[in-house]
């Protein structure tokens, strides 16, 4: 592992998508939401996806030059066509306009159509939360877990955000998967040779497995919640956009096949119904309360959603953000190919 | 048990909300938002809660007798003060409003302060679907539910409910606890006398237990997932709409030792954005490839959310719903002191 300083990373990661032909203030932003996730410690939705953005764009799935466009447009809502755009892209524009909305009329409603890997929602629930608002984020993507009573994907591990403005300058954060464990999970197991708890996963044939060569399609989180979270995720994003994804990849049609996410972001102007500072306030209240809980053996600390990558963040702002060899070969040699100069020289 | 026909039921649950103070339309409402979860086999949510209710407004917990004010409005919002109303008149009023908002704005957001118990979700977001949008609520409770990291309670085991219009007259309807299982659950294990699985609950003391006679605290779904998302929904209603339950409770101020909730619900207006018409066919489209996923042993069908409460409800609405000796006769008693014919009469 080689520690690297998050604004080199997120230079070189910018000039890796402005060689892969996205605009330079496009190429800076998604190498900021990629950097963020590094710093909070969300590695698996980092700089490792970088190989993967730039393949989707060979591949032609993801658009380096889309031209993002309000379809239709309400006093508190907009339907954006993200004409493929990277996710960060779509998802910044809608949390932006969401916000727009919220202040003039409350709460405000993005619905994204036709984006691509939306990356850590969380960037952009933040984003409502330092402005002093509620955010919240969804996004809908191709079928990777087990649906409930399925022995086979049907829906995917689709996250939800929420963040709200804490006691201090923090917001508060929630960004969860509705999969009992993440792809990403399975596959720090799988290269650590750890077998997994039962219940997580099926493999490739739909059968219960603890051996994590074998792990492929993570379960749900509590069943029918986790499946029926997905699922709903589903219909209140692609099917409102009349872009479905999921029933597309099951039917093995041609569209099917290819990487595309519809994506929502809310914001709910706090201002609007009370006192900002009282929210504030309250909310270093009740986690006071929290912290002062008793604790379960082997916990320090009782954590609100979010603390830990704030935390995280602070140390590894100091001590720069750690790549595997893997990961950072994998960088050094698209660099290469894209012409960019390597990491190491910009520390 | 004897089974009863829900008309009858209702109108006994009516009857007995009405002699308890509350004016006749209200009553009936109340008494429909129980039945209705009798009839979807939520029988936790159903008229087992009336001598709760009742004792609530003897309490001065609940007010029969509630003026809804709206305290603040947006194009896209309400801020509705229930003046501690029986949660199902303060909830539906709340969707209605965030469906009129919709209607105009495309999202409509209404914020609930201070109601009591909100009952089955369910039946306010299915109103929105059923009106051809897809409805969110929410609602916040006093702690109940251990937080993560926590051997105590932290936390309330807040609902979280989406319902969308479905490729039939069904809407699909989700309605999941933030809690591994249920309080009501845990007392079914513990009438039953059953062992619950490890990782289920916490006894009094916050120790891990399996005896159904000591589980007292659920543990939170997924850990830091389900507590965190309890967490977000009473900062994102109660410090919204300055009415803090958690923190009160917590604290044991002595406003923390009364029954108070708040909540929230949103309408998206599905036709501002798209076809009805498609959306539901997709809905449907969805619903056959989900269900032609191969399944796992012992499952004969592959379900959407809420499917199976429609068919309870067809099942029961036949053959009436069955009332736990406990439950009658506890029912009875209450009728016989507020001068209600009884049920048995009314069959």
């Amino acid at each position: 592992m080689s520690a690297v300083k998050a604004d080199a990373l997120q230079r070189f990661a910018a000039q890796i998508f402005a060689r892969a032909g996205l605009p330079d203030a496009h190429a800076a932003l998604v190498a900021e939401v990629l950097v963020w996730a590094n710093l909070r410690g969300m590695d698996s939705h980092g700089v490792m996806r970088i190989p993967r953005y730039v393949a989707l764009i060979e591949a032609g799935d993801m658009n380096p030059l889309p031209t993002l466009a309000i379809v239709s447009e309400t006093a508190a809502s907009v339907l954006l066509d993200a004409d493929r755009a990277a996710g960060p892209v779509a998802m910044t524009a809608a949390i932006d306009h969401a916000m727009r909305k919220a202040r003039a009329a409350g709460i405000g409603l993005a619905l994204v159509r036709a984006t691509t890997h939306t990356a850590a929602l969380g960037y952009y629930t933040s984003r409502a939360a330092v402005a002093g608002m509620a955010g919240l984020a969804i996004s809908a993507s191709w079928p990777n877990m087990a649906y409930h009573g399925a022995r086979a994907a049907g829906v995917a591990t689709s996250p939800l955000s929420i963040a709200v403005p804490g006691g201090d300058a923090e917001p508060i954060v929630l960004d969860m998967a509705s999969g009992i464990v993440s792809v990403g999970k399975l596959a720090q197991a799988r290269q650590a040779g750890r077998p997994i708890p039962e219940g997580w996963a099926f493999d490739a044939d739909g059968n219960p497995t603890t051996d994590p060569t074998r792990a492929q399609i993570p379960l749900p989180l509590g069943g029918p919640k986790g499946s029926g979270l997905a699922l709903m995720i589903e219909l209140i994003t692609s099917l409102i956009v009349a872009n479905p994804i999921l029933a597309e990849s099951l039917e093995g049609t041609e569209t099917g096949r290819h990487h595309r996410q519809n994506g929502a972001a809310i914001a709910i102007d706090i201002s609007r119904f009370g006192d900002v500072a009282v929210f504030r306030r309250e909310a270093a209240r009740l986690a006071r309360a929290l912290k002062a809980l008793p604790r379960v053996p082997d916990t320090d600390e009782i954590l609100l959603p979010g603390e830990r990558g704030h935390r995280t963040r602070a140390s590894r702002a100091r001590a720069g953000i750690a790549l595997p060899a893997p990961i950072a070969a994998e960088l050094a040699a698209l660099a290469q190919k894209l012409g960019v100069p390597p990491l190491s020289a910009e520390r």
